[in-house]
């Protein structure tokens, strides 16, 4: 039998154990493993460097580096989300709902585990300690497929982990690594129907796209977003300034930053040259429709004038820089920026700002998104920021879970029906 | 453009309409779909003629002929299905929680419709105004592909719909039909992402398959069920009889009937024979593990003894006969019972009868299946036996929605955040 399969064999059975299991020896489980990262500190960050060392050789850019690396910090950071994990309420067991049909049926809704979670993500070690935390803490196994740039690392990390769990009521098994770094285990984990209950990707787009496209095990979609803010006519120009500032500059590598500014006209016409010279400023490439370019070449400052904004193109719109780039485009009316928005948008977080409680209605309302914000940042859309306390990761699909996902959406529900011999005429 | 994705593009533009309807709105155009239908019924009627023709040329088998044929009655019947949706209560706009964070952001969780959805089904016509009341009723547009056996009757029920949708605020666009029989239209829909937010398939166990393989859109998988019923060795043995009687015997042809039987040996010591006799004489064939087979043709009457009870394969206890065939398997603990069901069922539902709580606790808490029940046949794994009012199917798998599916599971949810300029520190 391959990997995949023998260690997914081996977080189906102890599934059956960490069923029985109560919320305190999940939890006690949790903060050994916490424990077990702070005495191993020394052999996690020796296996690390042999990642670290192995990047550098082979040509590894320093922010994906950064990313890779394990500090006595990052490592003390991913023992406390262990301990606070340990904190949250456990969502399994809890009753949704309770009915009695007339025939004395009582029927009962309770959220049960998923079962084997597949998680497959990229070269962050700490997503191999984050995921397995909250797999367990919601009373599920799991499998991890990390990125091979992380191998060394995650290794050691797992190793320690399941060593740790060894003097506790949850299974070692519960937590499995794939060591394979071949694609074909990625694949292979995809079709494991029957053996893993969901997939979770964790990465880029290409890699989240890979695994929609190749999966017939459920899979729970997240991060890609091309967020906008939009800028109504009657737009408050300070606050329209700061969130897309925020939006764009705050942390322009993740999900919820903002990729395309749109800009009601009569807005843009008294404030499009002092918010993109703010923006440019901050070191922002501007990439702008036609009116934003001959806007920006006739007015602002000397440095907005001369700054090269290139035309925005189809694709730019299309796109999700994740750096610091940003579409500027002019529309005519709410209408417009519905369409763009439409067109162009990946359902995750969207903006207006605006005066109007009518237009900001029309637009919670009517934009197909996880999150929509009137007056506020998208950079807002995140389990924590929610005061969820975890997040698995941001669902941009529509079934099981959108949004921020805490931990209910690691859960399942199941009806409990009691009976006293009731058949069906 | 290819008829599937030109229609599905009409569907998706008739759901930004539909998002904006009142509760109102979308239950007079239900109504108004009622009324046609019976206005209507000559047409339909002659139209089911030729498919009902097409069949009986073409060899179709009279049990598949009968659920191919709609006849005055059973139109009524799906016109007051589509009144009855109507009084039920609309889950979109529900506000499922509430809450304001430190920093003043308000955050609303709502109900909102899925979007578009793509049914696919075989030759029961009535699914074709079903599956379009419940999507209509929930805010969401749908792709209807039925069998091409029933492409006359389909046919015509859309395009009466249809007319009768042009005198409402509902746009007859959302709802469509593929009219392509081709299996091509089929595996077109499943990679339509971007078009269909979800796929749901209603039939055999083999459209289900093809389904889940090759599907790239969300899929709602429903209806496959081998279920069991588990005779604890304290089931009172009146009550057990009634139950596996009834799962079997009330409606084999559907997919909560009972197909496994296992019978604790001290239990079977005392009562197999005069179980196994009264399945017998409903016409059921029983395929036995080796110690029924032994003890049935030991005891018993004559005609007990004569009827054949062939040996059960591994193979029949991974079929869903669906049929007046059951296994019979004689096991020696709980534990051996959880571990048939664990190997052979599908997460549909499944039964113990005893006398132990402490029994049926364990049973009802490490048995995976939408449905697990204590002392009540299987056959109750319903949306309207559950008091739901209406039923899409019945869900086997673990995400987004488990068990039978009512109006929710036609919706997905949305955060609405309202700030006042805040921005993330």
């Amino acid at each position: 039998m391959s990997e995949v399969r023998t260690k997914a064999a081996l977080a189906k059975r102890a599934a059956v154990v960490m069923n029985r299991l109560t919320k305190e020896q999940k939890n006690a489980a949790l903060r050994t493993m916490a424990d077990a990262l702070m005495t191993e500190q020394a052999s996690i960050l020796e296996a690390n460097k042999l990642d670290l060392q192995r990047g550098k050789d082979g040509g590894t850019s320093p922010s994906l580096l950064d990313r890779l690396a394990l500090t006595e910090e990052r490592l003390a950071g991913m023992a406390e989300g262990l301990r606070q994990v340990a904190e949250l309420p456990d969502p399994v067991g809890d009753l949704l709902e309770e009915f009695e049909r007339p025939n004395g049926l009582r029927v009962q809704k309770v959220r049960v585990p998923l079962g084997v979670v597949g998680m497959i993500y990229e070269a962050r070690p700490n997503v191999t300690v984050d995921a397995a935390g909250l797999c367990l803490k919601t009373g599920n196994t799991v499998v991890l497929r990390g990125g091979s740039a992380a191998i060394d690392s995650n290794r050691r990390l797992i190793a320690v982990l399941q060593a740790a769990l060894a003097g506790t009521a949850v299974p070692p098994d519960a937590i499995q690594l794939i060591e394979d770094g071949d694609r074909a285990s990625v694949n292979e984990m995809l079709k494991l129907n029957g053996l893993l209950d969901v997939v979770i990707p964790r990465g880029g787009a290409s890699l989240i796209r890979t695994v929609v496209e190749h999966a017939t095990v459920p899979v729970i979609e997240t991060g890609a977003g091309i967020c906008h803010t939009y800028a109504d006519a009657s737009a408050d120009a300070t606050m329209l300034s700061d969130i897309a500032y925020n939006a764009k500059v705050q942390r322009p590598s993740v999900c919820n930053s903002m990729e395309t500014l749109l800009l009601h006209e009569s807005f843009a016409d008294r404030h499009l040259i002092e918010v993109a010279q703010r923006l440019q400023e901050a070191g922002v490439e501007i990439r702008g429709c036609e009116q934003t370019v001959k806007r920006l070449s006739l007015g602002g400052s000397e440095a907005a004038r001369t700054a090269q904004v290139h035309a925005a193109s189809d694709e730019d719109y299309a796109t999700e820089y994740n750096d610091y780039i940003v579409n500027i485009r002019v529309v005519y009316s709410l209408d417009e920026a519905l369409a763009h928005i439409d067109k162009y948008g990946t359902k995750h977080s969207e903006c207006i700002v605006t005066a109007s409680e009518d237009h900001a209605h029309r637009f919670l309302q009517e934009v197909d998104a996880a999150a929509v914000y009137h007056n506020a940042s998208t950079r807002f859309t995140d389990g924590f920021e929610f005061g969820f306390g975890a997040e698995i990761g941001i669902s941009t699909q529509k079934l099981h879970a959108r949004g921020p996902m805490g931990l209910p959406a690691l859960t399942s529900t199941k009806y409990r029906i009691y009976g006293s011999g009731q058949v069906r005429g």
